[in-house]
């Protein structure tokens, strides 16, 4: 399993959808399923350069392109 | 943007993989590209019942259906 544990909020992330993200930005997606935490999917993206994290619709198609993305960087350098 | 950030750690996450994970047990997926972080990508999922997190492999179809599962249950809902 993961060497540590990620710390995640008991409560929701996301107060509004940051627009204009492109899935070449996107270092880290996170996809949240609705919960006891909150009752929303949420999507929160890292960004690569700003190192900031932003909310993402999650009916956006980046999401699934963004997640591509990363796992064929993958494949390319293994 | 989110409410709060995600403490990650500077380091790889993932000793090894976890076997035998259906997409219905996983509450929470994070994908992260490989960067200075680690030289891999990597995926981790956190399972809702014994809110534990694994690692799974990013080459494993499940990544992709797990994260359409948990996109879809938010449209069913909204």
């Amino acid at each position: 399993g993961p060497v540590s544990t990620l710390v995640r909020e008991l409560r929701c992330m996301c107060l509004n959808f940051t627009p204009g993200i492109h899935p070449k930005m996107i270092s880290n997606l996170q996809v949240i399923a609705a919960g006891p935490q909150c009752p929303k999917v949420e999507v929160i993206a890292h960004l690569k350069k700003s190192e900031k994290e932003v909310c993402l619709n999650p009916e956006a198609p980046l999401i699934k392109k963004a997640i591509q993305r990363i796992l064929d960087s993958g494949k390319k350098k293994n």
